[in-house]
């Protein structure tokens, strides 16, 4: 059998080689007309000498929007590695402290965490660079005829980032692991996992700065840029009158591409770290290769992902407008049955034939065999397809509950929010009856551990879950690029298209995202007991999270809480920066009323409403990815580990709900909205700029911050708090045998 | 020593007597002109002769607001009676199998379930009369000079409903109690208790159907004829040309006041059976007077609020405006002060001076005195009054968290909704800490007993809290009426006034009753798991619930769904019927063009406007209803116990954040279009009618079925589902020793 070793770094290669390959023929395409282009370029119009206007209005467009991006990164991550480096020293500290003043294993995790947000920063910065590098690529092969070449441009540039950052984290993550081994010779890889789970933690950490602080860019610049379209009449959102729209595209690619990199990033390196983890004792009794059998299901995905991706760009190429969105679906779906066998035979060939593992509950041992670690992935799998797919339906506009939300636009915006936020609680009840499912179905199989394999299961297709997520802020860029630099209106059109289908399947992978993070959040709580359990040497936990003991009830309902304020503290931050940016808008108008001509002589002052964007992000991202990592580390250190099992449980119940219908009610508006421009404006609904089509605009701005803000950084929530406390639940049970500063039984 | 029974019999019959006087001195105002009145009415100039018309209109919208609700409500309870008939059998068969074909037992739970769904019933019809009788006399009342009089007449008003609720529901459950004791006359009192627990089910049965039925009707008719605003310009809500006006004012008394009163009985009997039921072993120790003492505070409850309430109507007479708001919260704050010796004394007199119960996890017996159980029903009193003044800061205009909804308003209402929103998240967060510490407060000082009387505190001054709570209705329907009868604006500013003091109070009512039925579900809860661990002789919940048990976990996240797919349900309910009014409003106006001519000739058909809301709110009132009922009883009868204890932790931790933050966010926005409203044309936030005020129209509309039908309901959301399991536990327990149909471990 070929070595886990050779086999995780292999595929980790390949993903970065392919990776490369996708960039190298993005890049075949040349922004501006040369005489030694290949066919394609010659025949394009747009590249023509007539054209050189164009051209050079493209090349200005694509250097603000890099610039600006690029300058946003820089700022952000100055932030981030400030706080890291803080915290670097806190878990140094406490974790050495806490396993009683063994300062190597400090060391250990602190570096992990350094890796962890290295490599998840690493991962945000290449997203923006190969978005914002595709964006105007995908713009100039939409002005050719044909779909193919736009929709495979759009979809390799998701390919890049999905297979590089798949690669990436594979590779820092296990070279750490390896490096670490030298220092636990002795196979104690219970230490060694433990050391590792830093770099889960890291990672969250700034996959929560990341989406909180991208999400505030994107939506402050979209919010207050839709809502010029308010206060000076005729303005639409990306017309380069508009002093909001380049900060809007940048923002597409500093919130939508960088921060749902590291976002998923953190899923990847949270979920293998729990895995291990809660799977270290098979390490012991088995050997390594059976242990690493969670870092070889990403690998082994990587592979699986890499053929599927022929599907979509060249075996059913796109050839049009209707079969954009079936591409999608198919690559999705076709990955995941693909997982399905390779992950069986990853379990057969990798994991003995027979293995134990101790009950987090009680002290019974299980013996597992491979065809249960197997069905455990593949639950989490198919729970994550499915979800996927009833996040489609209720926020694609091809179904009724979407239609519903455009109809009740007739009756104004009081009614859209009405349905639309009814929508989106609705929309939560099939998911959590799929993992409610899943998790009883895993945890039966393989107690936590089985947990934590549904959770890689979710993940398993990530290189193409992230390829697709890419490929709407891609094309949605590209079409604002085509309105900026005023190409035909076609183009707009075609990559409006390509946007549509994008948004849709984005919200299937919505579906696994959410369905990993509350799986991860479980594990990783799992693990963090059966700690403290193992510490205590049984005096706590053995029967288990009482929910009955005061204080753990009394930590639920305030770790309930928790999301909601998380929701609250984003969201109020979009909507100050939003209204900040309305204001400068209509300063820049009231002072220099040219710029509204038809044909203005001068361009509005652009870098104003980004400095507004940088500035509000910058600050408002601090409080709440604060509260997120302090809440339980504040929580464990005065009032002990029931404290933070209660915190840990009302937290995971309430963020899985939120989240889930969050997402969904923005999905659903910004999709109605679609569907009533699609309309004729003579028919029922009015079409574009009816007085039904403002109130479905109420709609989607509402949603803006829902679906891309607060939403999605809610699964940040959940799993942070989890993670948090399984890295320093040594340090918590240290202080008075884990009752807590204060103490309380 | 008093007996307790003289005292609570003798309290109850004060709190009915007083409020009879309480109705006479309303009726003492006369619509009609008359010879005989006294001083006041011979100087009311709108009862003099030249007014005739006016009197006629104004008994015209009385007796169109009066039939409509009587027949809304015979209609309604028709449907309760249809469904409690049902349940009623099966709660006989399925609790009398369950206690081993002990049908007595069924019997008897069976008819304190009627019972209670009875007096629930009855209180609500009450409630709806003296509603309708004091309206228009509030009206007439305003019409006359000076403010005492109208707020004595709307506060009157309030007190009949408050003090006669709580004197029938006190008699009616005391009653029921002794003569069961017939029954059991060898000191059973633990299965006197739970026979008695049918009581609380019934009373949350009717509670849930009221709320939501009157929530729907009330809302359908207010958020349709707002919207009317919209589709036809330059039509207030309460206009006389306004189909639904007469829908609207019907709903506010089916829906805000027997509604209301059905819910907060509900509230009362659930927490009064939890405190008996789990402190029934006092009673076997103590005697009958220290077990029933939670009916004893409450009673003593009537009396202190009757004698605070002297300081409204008399002490400090109410003269001019700026007084309005602070007799009502000086009301609410002294009887809350009034309770604290008021109990002590009781629990001193009444509790044995050392008095033992079990503890409801592990196996230890706590030793009780007086003293702790004061301490925990203050607790629950101060912890309502805080919960209720962070409500208040949350929701009133005189503080910063809704002018900023206002001023958010000025970017339009997507910014109002964001905001709105964000502020409803953030308000749970402060009341969630206090619940917290009350929670760990009581529970640690007498474990679940200490719960119960948490609750029991809460809901100590429930008199008052009702009584402010119906005067808020009272005057908004005043105003309706001031408006429909054309009369002076003076009339309709006055009533506005008076009813904006009547929400900001409101609020801090709300507040009492989310706290109690946090804990009151959480004392459910705890009496449902020491049942189910003395039926299994220490077999289940010996060591509490735990949470990482998988069926458990699986149905934590079901059971937190629950609240949004109900709120979901209950706020699409509305909007579906308010879009049916919109459309019978536009078809009126269709086919008769003159019902809009400023002075038209034909009034508008109210009827059908009423007969929507009417068949709207019983067609939408079941579905949500029976999920709420019927979720619990098929988890407990196919999963088992543990599945029930998961399902109510998670639909507990959800409710409460839930049920805050949409109560707030729609008082929130309430308050800040009041606010605008309040603005000259000139300033900054272009008061009536400006764009702002669109935008703030808005968010009102959406905070309708935010505030008055979802929010309200999620309280009695997690009270039935507890109460529910407790009533059936022997039921559950009997399938397969508590593993349900499937026999899931």
């Amino acid at each position: 059998m070929i070595p886990a070793t050779l086999v995780i770094t292999v595929t980790a290669f390949i993903g970065l080689k392919w990776a490369a390959l996708q960039f190298w023929l993005i890049s075949r395409i040349k922004i501006e007309a040369t005489t030694d282009a290949g066919d394609d370029e010659a025949e394009d119009p747009l590249l023509s000498d007539e054209n050189n206007e164009t051209t050079a209005r493209l090349k200005e467009i694509y250097t603000a929007i890099y610039e600006g991006a690029e300058s946003f990164l820089r700022a952000e991550y100055k932030v981030c590695l400030l706080f890291c480096s803080v915290f670097t020293v806190i878990i140094f500290v406490l974790v050495g402290w806490g396993a009683g003043w063994d300062m190597v294993k400090g060391a250990l995790t602190a570096v992990s965490f350094l890796l962890g947000a290295l490599t998840s920063m690493a991962s945000g910065y290449l997203g923006m660079k190969v978005a914002v590098y595709s964006n105007v690529r995908t713009t100039i092969s939409a002005a050719k005829p044909g779909w193919r070449d736009c929709f495979n441009t759009a979809f390799r540039a998701g390919a890049v980032m999905g297979f590089s950052l798949c690669g990436l984290g594979i590779l820092v993550l296990y070279l750490t692991m390896l490096s670490y081994k030298l220092y636990f010779p002795q196979a104690n890889w219970l230490a060694l996992t433990e050391c590792l789970t830093g770099f889960g933690l890291g990672g969250s950490v700034i996959a929560m700065f990341g989406r909180v602080g991208g999400g505030i860019y994107t939506k402050a610049a979209d919010v207050g840029a839709d809502l010029v379209g308010k206060v000076v009449h005729g303005i639409p959102e990306d017309d380069p009158r508009n002093p909001a729209t380049i900060a809007d595209n940048v923002g597409d690619n500093v919130g939508d591409v960088a921060g749902m990199g590291s976002d998923l990033f953190g899923s990847f390196a949270e979920s293998t770290c729990a895995a291990l983890v809660i799977g270290s004792s098979i390490g012991v009794a088995s050997g390594w290769d059976a242990m690493v059998f969670p870092v070889l299901v990403s690998g082994v995905g990587i592979i699986v992902c890499l053929f599927a991706s022929f599907i979509a760009t060249d075996i059913w190429p796109v050839k049009k407008e209707a079969q954009v969105e079936m591409a999608l679906k198919v690559q999705l779906i076709a990955t995941t049955l693909l997982m399905i066998p390779a992950v069986y035979f990853t379990a057969r060939w990798y994991l003995p034939s027979e293995f134990e593992i101790k009950s987090t509950v009680g002290s019974d041992t299980l013996t597992l065999h491979p065809w249960q670690a197997f069905l455990c992935v593949t639950m989490g799998a198919v729970g994550g397809l499915i979800i996927g797919l009833v996040t489609e339906y209720y926020t694609s506009h091809s179904y009724s509950p979407v239609r519903e939300v455009a109809n009740a636009c007739k009756t104004g915006a009081a009614t859209n929010m009405i349905y639309g936020i009814a929508l989106g609680y609705k929309s939560a009840i099939i998911p959590v009856l799929v993992l409610a499912m899943v998790v009883y179905g895993s945890f039966s199989l393989c107690d936590m551990y089985g947990v934590s394999l549904a959770a890689i299961g979710f993940l398993a297709n990530l290189a193409t879950g992230l390829t697709i997520d890419v490929y709407g802020p891609v094309c949605d860029n590209a079409g604002g690029i085509a309105e900026m630099a005023e190409l035909d209106p076609s183009v707009r059109e075609k990559t409006d298209a390509l946007d549509a289908a994008g948004n849709t399947t984005a919200a299937i992978g919505k579906g696994f995202a959410i369905g990993s993070a509350a799986l991860v959040s479980l594990a990783l709580f799992g693990a963090f007991v059966t700690r403290i359990r193992h510490s205590s040497n049984d005096a706590l936990f053995e029967h288990g999270v009482n929910m009955l003991e005061p204080l753990t009830f009394a930590f639920g309902i305030i770790g309930g809480m928790i999301p909601f304020a998380f929701a609250a503290m984003t969201m109020k931050s979009v909507g100050l920066a939003a209204m900040e940016m309305v204001q400068e808008v209509q300063r820049q108008f009231d002072e220099n009323p040219q710029l509204l001509d038809d044909n203005p002589s001068e361009r509005p002052d652009y870098d104003a409403c980004i400095a507004i964007s940088t500035n509000a992000s910058l600050k408002e991202m601090v409080p709440p990815g604060a509260m997120v990592i302090f809440t339980p580390l504040l929580t464990g250190i005065f009032f002990g580990v029931n404290a933070i099992s209660g915190l840990l449980v009302g937290a995971l119940i309430a963020s899985i709900q939120l989240a889930i219908s969050m997402s969904n009610s923005g999905g659903a508006w910004d999709n109605a909205k679609k569907y009533i421009e699609k309309q004729p404006t003579d028919s029922e609904l009015g079409g574009k700029g009816s007085d039904i089509h403002k109130a479905a605009v109420v709609g989607d701005t509402v949603g803006d911050p829902f679906k891309d803000t607060s939403g999605p950084a809610l699964n940040i929530v959940m799993k942070l708090m989890a993670v948090l406390s399984l890295v320093f639940a040594d340090t918590f049970y240290a202080i008075h045998g884990g009752g807590g500063v204060f103490n309380l039984k």
